[in-house]
């Protein structure tokens, strides 16, 4: 039995790779070891671990990494924690691969502890393009990890060209996906978000649609990250549709942007608008499915929203150079340009399904790949 | 005045980049922060931070980072605590650039921290290849890194393939062959190594010639570090010349190989043998111009010595991949084979200069990029 | 010129120290050097740091030293990070003398990193006795420091008794003391709370009286701090009486805690309350000395209170054992029983000021201490 | 079943320890967890690790966290990454007891780790009195510590004095002397200390008698180690007899006290010394046992010493303000009277069996004491 350890650092990497995990869990050559860390353990962040022992996976370690405090430096001294905290996981799992997903600072802590003492590491999700700090991670990391597991054709390309064997690349799209797959032809939400997940505001009913905001700070900007909250707040404040509000996960800038949502709310205390701090994955794919337009910056607004044919605005430059369906309009940090095209995406109505980032299948292409790839840790450049 | 902040991690690196240190200090434009950390400060690595007091530099921030131990998992702990410990010396610092040197495991602490701190990263010597960790870690500073000042033509082109931006990529030659030019047509060694360092072993005389031992641990072949130099040692007593040997740097095989070197002494007490802590720069490129052969796995062996001439028999995986000159012959740890070869170099002599790696004028080049350069820290992939 | 460096964790023990680090700086034998750390420099806990600058005040060093978690390692990793932290700014600043305030959990890393680095400690409030956690780390660092400025003659006789040389107690008085002063016969609230400092809320008028609330969680009943605060909730919600309400320090169980009062406020939404994140120091002693009644835990209701004749209830265990003056009444964690206390403490309205804790010349008497006392850190217990 | 966790940061530690650990081990309420730390899992300080596993114990957790460096910050360093570290351990072992032996600096990273985390903590050895930091951390720790086994009814009383409750101090009597009860009434050596453990040196032979130095560096006279390491040196030059040497424990100031040794050493070759790294614990005490007299400042001379009846030259601090027996004789760090000193005890032979510090017993009176305390974590002090 191979014992395959996935580090999770954050909500939405879990909701990413869940049915990754169930499908090495349920593999009859993987033991899966389970470690969650970072924001993944923290109230604040939504609590991912319980939500994953709900889900039914045991969690092997909980590692605390996340120094607090508004600045930059906090970053680099929280995966310095994670190093150290890590090493010691890795040491009493003795795993025989470590698999770390996609591309935030953390996980910089995974890929250097886990190369640093000899064991294999496969990297999920490289070879994309973004602006920010993750794009420098990301591509770090392919050159730490010994196999790629990309989610789409365009990544291959890329992980390959930055010399890396052929035989180490694996496209199995983006395991994200597969969560939607039931998704995709049912037409209703079938539950209620606010009787759910409570929130906090005045908006009480959404019956006739609403909107969706999800929108992060961008670490490398960190000084406008509260402008560009404002121009999003004012845009949405103007639309004066239903919106469900999502809080961003924790970064160098989190509370600038939480601030200005803060701020925003305190000041208008609006009566559309309900604050969420985070739901279930699945809820959140289905919340979106029915929305009339998803706006902000997330990842979920190219993946998933391309999948369902969700209608998105997508501001700034967090995602950009990553490619993209036909769902998605990209605006600047400008109220004007947001409520423009989200009125636009509204009057629009949904899109044709796309599979650009997977079909369904990639969790269970995930584990295969795990049981049948070399156990190596060596690697040589290949040019 | 751009303040620039140059990173020693250790005694090799320092030899390395001493001109350019140099040439930096003496830029109009430019003032140099120097950060001396890990084995660089260390009692057992040869105090490279008086070294570089006594050479007239000042040392803004001394880093403790080491954990002792001898085990994988140390050095992603030391890594760790470098971190956290150069996030707070550049929070101090404030530097506009930090410069990071080749690719030792801990100088991914430099490199993250100076990323996620958004200070721009200049890279020294990316673009090489070579066997074990140092790979991984090359590479993924490469892709941290803004800009590359690279030793070789052959080194450009490989950052370039990685997806550098060609304005990123300066060819400036390796600083650490500037040392070597007045040496190129002195015939003589002018000092005397007993009398200067003193060393330990029953060697007293060298007036006949010599050879130079300088054997590193190779990290991801932790287990077999005692058995490599079990090989060498044999093969040293079997040639019964004159030897000088240096130890090994930190690492976490370090302990495996000084052990190995220790048991040999104790046990053979060698009559033509004298052990070593380490050479200041110059004196050590004086000792190995004027030597019948350097023996081991150090880059001196390929760079220094191509310039110089000095025949090398370089043993083991350590420099695999690497471009060499004429002067180097490659063996296996096998103590009859590397006792064939040492003859064998020694009936030769010296070899005609070659340019590969640099052509003297490095550390100005290094100093002029580093003027000119845009201060950014945001980048994207080529391709 | 002696240097002092005062280390300061919390916004309470800035409060509390104020006047003597202008006594301190005041001093043309002293030169004082601030290092403001853990959660003083944080956005959550009031941004302690800005106050302080703006008091005019010049910061040396801040210290990101707060690992975030729910739980209890979560203190003992914070703490490891402090010692590794500021034993890099004692390093750099290269103090005389260490001053270290009262008794949280992470004062243990300015205790320790300033014994080990041979550094004279100054223990500032040494001798009282309180319950949970602070009660172990108070007397630890009594054994670690090598002068004792204490707040009460009982305070200076326990210190002498755990076996601390005579000499090196000395009673100062609190300095928090020095800051009401001035407000002792002042009748007047002189500004207008929610005007200058917001907060959230329904309550928006104070004109008839109010009542304040703060407590904290108590550590070492983690478990139960959402019991306990729920128990005050109520207590309040009986009241209905305009009521200022203040959110706890970070701690352990500050979640715990926390999420209690912010249930409370979701589902309740009160309509005479009104939730503040914290004042300057001077603006609420004010506040308290114009109030009806002081409820929770805080030693502001021990202390300033004492001498400001403020009625104070006081709940549960975490003041317990320490010295307290007539205006104090005890109540178990109990709704009807906080109900019932509160109302007869605002039937009784103010008490004589009393000087138990400090006469108002503490920072002086400090700061005089500091200039005149032995720079010694060998000790030997009494007996 | 209580389990029990014991923490070893060193080798003398263990030795003294070693018959606790089995009657822990035996208990049938007890189950024993052992975490292994700090220089005790360091090649360069014997490996006590490797020690512990030969005796049949099994070890729980291995906790690397010696940051490497000759000063003092990085005594405070390496305690910071022991919190790290420890509660990562105490998290996963969940013990219901955690035990810390004496006063090394770094024990104080577990006894603040176990404290923070509400474990009860026992302290074994509290109470006594000596020089240097350690008389700090040992006071320090006991104010932590809720249960209390000490050596002698001397510690009992000054633990009292200190505030603790007296149900809490239990005097068992040290585990070390255990180790020597079955060679009281042996009067041969009955191993060969040179076949058995090597060392290195000239002397071969010890049949007609030998003594023994062990010194090691006392913290808070860092600087002075150097010189007082000569001073020895010199008066066992002096002395020209067989002499069994032994390099000293970790610490700040060991490279100081180690590199006065190495010097004496390569500028003498002294012909009557050999150079030990350590023996195990039992036949380090056959060896004094054996002995003409015992030089240093080992609390060995204190403690075993007096039960055994060797002849001691204490020198220096170290061990000042300790209870010592009649066969103790207390010198300066003086060349001279070191010489004096140590012929006057080799003059005089051996002395009476003394029991201050234990009579053979302390191993199992330290299990039942174990078995049967309260698990509390709350106190306060009794004044």
């Amino acid at each position: 039995m191979r014992k395959v350890c996935v580090v999770i650092t954050a909500r939405p990497s879990y909701s990413r790779i869940r049915t990754a995990l169930k499908a090495i869990k349920e593999h009859e050559e993987l033991e899966l070891q389970l470690v969650v860390a970072a924001s993944a353990v923290l109230d604040r962040y939504g609590n991912a671990h319980e939500l994953i022992e709900a889900d039914g996976f045991q969690i092997d370690a909980r590692v605390l990494m996340v120094i607090e405090g508004e600045s930059l430096p906090a970053m680099a001294k929280s995966t310095g924690i994670g190093l150290i905290e890590l090493s010691t996981a890795f040491d009493n799992l003795k795993p025989d691969i470590v698999v770390t997903i996609a591309d935030r600072y953390e996980t910089m802590a995974t890929a250097v502890a886990a190369s640093y003492m000899n064991i294999p590491l496969v990297h999920i999700q490289g070879g994309e393009v973004t602006g920010s700090i993750d794009e420098k991670v990301r591509h770090a990391i392919t050159k730490l990890a010994d196999q790629h597991l990309v989610s789409s054709e365009e990544s291959a390309i890329r992980v390959k060209k930055m010399g890396e064997d052929n035989d180490t690349i694996h496209v199995t799209g983006c395991p994200s996906i597969d969560l939607a797959v039931d998704l995709l032809h049912d037409e209703e939400l079938r539950f209620d978000p606010i009787k759910k997940y409570g929130g906090i505001g005045r908006l009480t009913e959404i019956d006739d649609g609403y909107i969706v905001v999800l929108q992060h700070p961008v670490t490398t900007e960190y000084q406008s990250s509260l402008n560009h909250i404002r121009e999003t707040c004012e845009a949405i404040l103007n639309l004066n549709t239903p919106t469900l509000w999502f809080w961003p996960n924790v970064d160098a800038g989190s509370d600038g942007t939480s601030r200005g949502i803060r701020a925003f709310r305190d000041k208008y205390d609006p009566e559309k608008i309900r604050f969420f701090k985070n739901f279930e994955g699945i809820d959140f794919l289905k919340l979106i499915k029915n929305s009339k337009c998803l706006i902000g910056n997330s990842s979920v607004g190219i993946r998933e929203s391309a999948f369902l044919g969700v209608p998105v605005v997508n501001i700034g430059s967090r995602q950009s150079g990553r490619q993209r369906g036909d769902n998605v309009v990209d605006v600047a940090h400008d109220a004007s340009k947001i409520e423009g095209a989200v009125k636009s995406q509204m009057a629009h109505g949904s899109y044709p399904s796309q599979t650009i980032f997977g079909d369904g299948n990639g969790g269970v292409r995930i584990a295969d790949c795990l049981a049948r790839m070399p156990l190596k840790y060596q690697k040589r450049i290949s040019y």
